[in-house]
């Protein structure tokens, strides 16, 4: 019934990626698409943010990772459409009439994404996913008129992939689950650029063992430590890249960066470009949201650095000049002890609000079947050879140690200067002294015997 | 005599670099260098600039190049101190004792670069060699204060290393020759984050063969083929990379375009970032250039697509959202169309003075010694066993083949829509159609019979 | 007290190897060792045995998987003695005088295998381990000759590092441990020549983060997820290369094939050649062990297939042309059915004894502290940054799923002609047919209504 | 007219490649093949003989290679029938008719080799390209049988292919010429198994730009670069690995062994096994051949050792044990010192007969069309945008300063004792003394003042 059409290139573009070796662009939307200034806009938005403050080769944009995770949906709808095509309605295989709906659901599901999102949205109130459907169902933009060339409603049915509520499983979980192209190909990306190399699963092999059914998408019996290798290498990235120390206090500084410049622009002595002031203003279009991105911000930030307000111009130093706070793991227990440690940092000549945070970072790596979770049913299942299925924890002793469970810290964070020492003890400074009493092995804790050490 | 000295970290400081596994840091003057927001600017500068319109990956910033030399740098002098170590002076081998030094030099070797450098010198008259050298012996810098820890005239001596005239050539030359850290590992950086395999050569064997000899660097005899294959990788990047049509189109936009707005700042009109209106008006200071960086251009671009000057608006358009011109080869003796060209194209409605160009790219991917070049004497030697010298060319047929050659093209740049074509052949419009009988496989060419084709 | 020298070779010596990129050999001892034919020897001996009949990429042998322990045990003591450096007795740290007998022991400790190890030692009571010391201490051996180079004790003492009866535990562990030299260098030599890359782990960040302490060898706190990885990728290729099923299928073939041609040789009709008939009449010296190798087999089993036995002559065609048994997994529930099925087997045709066999394998990935077990106190500690040391499944939740587990299968093997089929039912052999209703998934299970199907 | 078509096996058959991620075996005819003993043969037969005496990770063997071939004509066959479908007759663009017969040309081309193809050949008249067409087109081989599935003609057509007698010349290059799936596997197998990466070229962009044309296969004009960087590639393989002096020598003592074995069997007292000992006597058949494999001469080696005949029993030990002879450049000029050598070297003790030899490595590694010589017309074409074609050496200066030439060198191989040196002068045996005043710089050379050094 659907059948989604493009005019085809006359010749298919390619387009170098480090990760995935070409993209292939055959059909003229997907081209048109790329063109767009909304999606050329992407490639000023860094994928992983401050991140790149801890790893340095991580300058990598969401405009490669959309166009990554548009070439995996193209793979995965070429294998489909080659061992599992549909011949008849609901015989749970593949009906390759609804390619050109993943493709294009896969490279614009990030559409919607600013600079720092994250951050951005919490002060802000913007909300990444709201404007992704915006830029793909508001009738002015460029993205919205190439999509326009399919049908008058693929604009809609695009939007609907991406917001889940399409009604084919089988689209919307190529693209939304917990093995779908946008976390295969971030983890690829993010591992080569961080230059990590244990975030690499093996992607071929992945792409071997996927298979349409009933329901969705998932993996043939022989694939099973391909799929459980995925999961831990997900683990992996996420302990060590993307929950690191040193970028979550990169970002706790932007975040009471843009917190303080709230309130210098009340006082109306705020230097900033128009776009950004809009939204101090609170009084912002989506033109104004499409004007932003990493070097608007810290072209702002670059103006603060001569601010009259000390603590903006400091927190802009140390945000474009890359001046970490430090951090120690907290807990339920030793939580109580942070207003004594404020109290000290205070002391120290630092206002506690700009300059400590308490920051959680947790992550399940897999989770089965929970009803009442906000991704229910989105479990990872393994077919047997007889068509039966079988979720992966029940599979693997690797996923079922993980599954369910929550990894990751909990951490305050404050400025390094608490931790000076001296080689010289009588000069040592008896309040950063008296600070570092509460660290052991990196953590908070509390006081056993009052002058130990 | 001289001995360089710096404090030791307490903790060697390793940073993850995707090319060589790990920058090791274990001097407190490299770790200060790194944390000045001198060197933190080169975060925001990319290494290949409008390059990255064409290889995705190739976001990668002259901030990790940077720290990618200094790596080379430490590396080749672990090597020579282990293998080579000078026993009394002038008997042609390593004196470590300026390990410190070249260490700097490596990684301050590019400090004077600014966005998009060439075409920004070429219109603002700015240079980043002397503006390298001022940032190096500015004692208001924060890598000056850095640099004078070791000595009150070492800032001066780095920057006599970077400037060529420091008299130990085996220093000089570890940054500045036809086989140095710098092109190291650019080449092997940049083909990583292009992803282009063909820039990759062996650099594990190549620092293998590397040794001193008294006049400066050279290769012993094994390694013949490893920097045969060095000077053949570079060849290949030039050509394919550095050298790319699309590339070379968008830096011609870019020229055009501030070109376009140094013409409409005189109006008065121009909405303009303080740090880059300096610049307009010709009166920079030393803190201006250090407050540009690609973000703060793109955001004036940004700024610009408002402008009411079309051909600004226009251009800042073409350059932010990638809108190449398209290109065809032109050698001299077909130059002599161009008129005939650019006629027809204002004919389509364009101004040839920002909508097209011509533009040279040309490399000489070696060259054995020419007494009057600029890189006199700075040829390749390989030690034989007995200690004599003989010249790359001399021993390499491939070697041989580009010495002394300049490789490469000349174009000429022209809006796209000149190679508009039609299905129908009747409405192809006559305009485009007479532009387009000037072209045949890629290159200008004569007509041979008027009404041919 | 100790402190073994050896004549250092006058220019370093550098083999290629395609996992650590260049073996460097910098003494006499070790490059007269590789010379010795015992060791040359290792180059005809596969590392994987059978396995490379699955992956056809795995020719690689003995030869080099020692090389490459000699060069990780080199770059150990070189990371120990930079950053670990012994000052005064048990001060718990690197005493670099034990190098050299450390990278002996990491050459030769596994110089006793023959072909096909496991299957030989099971067949002819051959025990590579006490081979191997006999390769050392033997005074005429080139091995022997050259150890004793060093000093008269020094087989001796090379002999105990590997026998773990050396008293310096440091020594000992980087050997044979949970993490040490030797499986760190198979893991990723194997994952490399099966061309899988979930064997892969990030050996440059193990090298960073593992330290000596008073007991062995530990890693530093910041290296947890690098060691986790790495018993993770363990467990990986145990799963999917070591216990590969068609691998164990062809090893049962290999068994049968050695079994028959013990029987055979009694008969006197057997043609074998010189070395192996020893072991056939149960009257072998180790200068007939050390003539044995890969090909040696491979050339009697290539004879056998001309002999007048059916059962040796068919088995050794299997092995030499790749015709593996098919196999099922069965547990100790199932087990019970296995006499029906061999019935079913005679009934078809094959003996049985020949034709059929059970194979467990188990892995037991990671174990915490046991005090009876046989690797007692190798279990992996984290050291803090106070000193202290924790356990690594206490920090790992991957660690702690595996810790003490038994990862693995059992499988019965049987002629694949079993599972023959037709397309047409009414020929379908009904031997057949009642054979395969015993299978499901893969499995043996038993039949819960008699006739289904 | 031809359509070859085979039975489709039931689910595709998938290898592990550690070149190529997978082989992709879709049809019954190839598995068939790679089931015959005749195939499976060839996992005993190295892929480049001695030379894994010089890199030791290159012991992959013809059986991986031959596959790798094989997949790459599946993928190129891929390519061509997606991108350039022939129509009609004649149009020059891909039948995709022929796809079976070439994959199978591509995973036969090297059935015929045996071990240590070019000494046996020279030795023993076999000829690899004759066996090879004989194994194809006899029925009694397996392979026929399998191959005559397809038709009763199809074995005769496949060995026409390899034979370059087939008279499509898509179909004939795609296996034989200076761009073939032959060479381009084994340039990137070999370059993976030693380790050298300067072996590797782009092949993902050189299957993006190969193209077929009416009399053959050319690539694209986009492509240049990457069939530049192929060339380039082929001559540092053949200049740095397959030329290795130390490859050389180990092939020059294998010649000596099997010659002096030629003569010590006439004496009717050599040890050998039945297989071998049929070409000894100049009466083999093709079982005969087929019996032979590394292992198996290597077997008769280690029966030698212990021969009564000294000069065998040595060559045996030093091919088996590794001990190369040395070796120096020699040209025209200088060969006239060798009866000189050869004397002193007799003088040593050696018979110059079995222990000195000369050999020349030369290979072309581009040559454009030649009409006389062996490759004629099998130059390499570049197709313009208007469909004409230029010649590979006209466009890469890199490819014209190789083309016609040729690159290696001779060298003189003699006993390594030869080059022994003493630290204590006066005891310096005056016999080496004199042979080496004739060596400089690695090369012969004549003494130009009689009593110099």
């Amino acid at each position: 019934m659907l059948n989604f059409q493009s005019e085809k290139l006359k010749d298919e573009v390619l387009l170098r990626d480090p990760v995935h070796g070409y993209i292939h662009i055959e059909d003229k939307v997907i081209f048109d698409i790329l063109q767009s200034k909304e999606f050329q806009r992407m490639r000023r938005i860094k994928q992983l943010g401050p991140i790149s403050y801890v790893f340095p080769g991580a300058t990598h944009t969401r405009f490669e990772h959309n166009l990554g995770v548009y070439e995996l949906t193209r793979r995965i709808c070429n294998i489909f459409s080659k061992n599992y095509p549909s011949r008849e309605p609901d015989d749970g295989l593949w009906d390759d009439s609804n390619r050109l709906l993943v493709e294009c659901a896969g490279l614009l599901h990030d559409i919607g994404h600013g600079p720092y999102s994250h951050t951005f949205e919490h002060l802000f109130g913007t909300n990444h996913e709201k404007i992704g459907q915006q830029i793909i169902t508001d009738p002015h933009t460029e993205i919205n008129q190439a999509l326009r060339q399919v049908s008058p409603n693929f604009p809609e049915l695009v939007a609907s992939v991406i917001a889940k509520t399409y009604p084919n499983p089988q689209v919307v979980k190529m693209i939304s689950s917990q093995a779908d192209a946008d976390r295969m190909d971030y983890l690829q990306r993010d591992a080569y650029f961080t230059g990590v190399n244990y975030g690499q699963f093996d992607l071929s092999r992945v792409l071997r063992v996927i298979r349409p059914y009933q329901d969705g998408i998932c993996f043939t019996n022989n694939g099973m430590h391909a799929v459980e290798d995925y999961i831990v290498s997900r683990y992996q990235m996420y302990q060590q890249v993307y929950f690191h120390r040193v970028g979550r206090s990169m970002e706790v500084i932007l975040h009471h960066l843009l917190q303080r410049a709230k309130v210098v622009y009340k006082t109306g002595t705020l230097q900033v470009t128009p776009s950004l002031a809009k939204f101090l203003e609170g009084n912002w279009t989506l033109d104004d949201y499409l004007k932003l991105d990493d070097g608007v911000m810290e072209t702002n930030f670059s103006l603060w650095l001569n601010s009259s307000d000390p603590i903006l111009a400091d927190l802009a130093s140390r945000y474009l000049f890359r001046k970490p706070l430090a951090s120690i793991r907290i807990d339920e227990d030793t939580k109580g002890l942070l207003p004594k440690l404020k109290d000290l940092i205070k002391q120290a000549g630092f206002d506690p609000t700009y300059y400590t945070d308490t920051n959680s970072a947790f992550d399940e790596p897999y989770d089965a079947y929970k009803p009442t979770g906000k991704n229910a049913n989105s479990q990872i299942e393994i077919m047997q050879d007889d068509g039966s299925l079988i979720e992966l924890s029940q599979l693997s002793p690797l996923v079922k140690a993980l599954n369910g469970t929550f990894q990751g810290d909990e951490r305050f964070f404050f400025p390094k200067t608490m931790l000076s020492q001296s080689n010289e003890p009588q000069i040592f400074d008896p309040l950063y002294e008296q600070f570092q009493r509460y660290i052991k092995n990196g953590a908070l804790h509390y006081l056993r015997r009052p002058h130990k050490k």
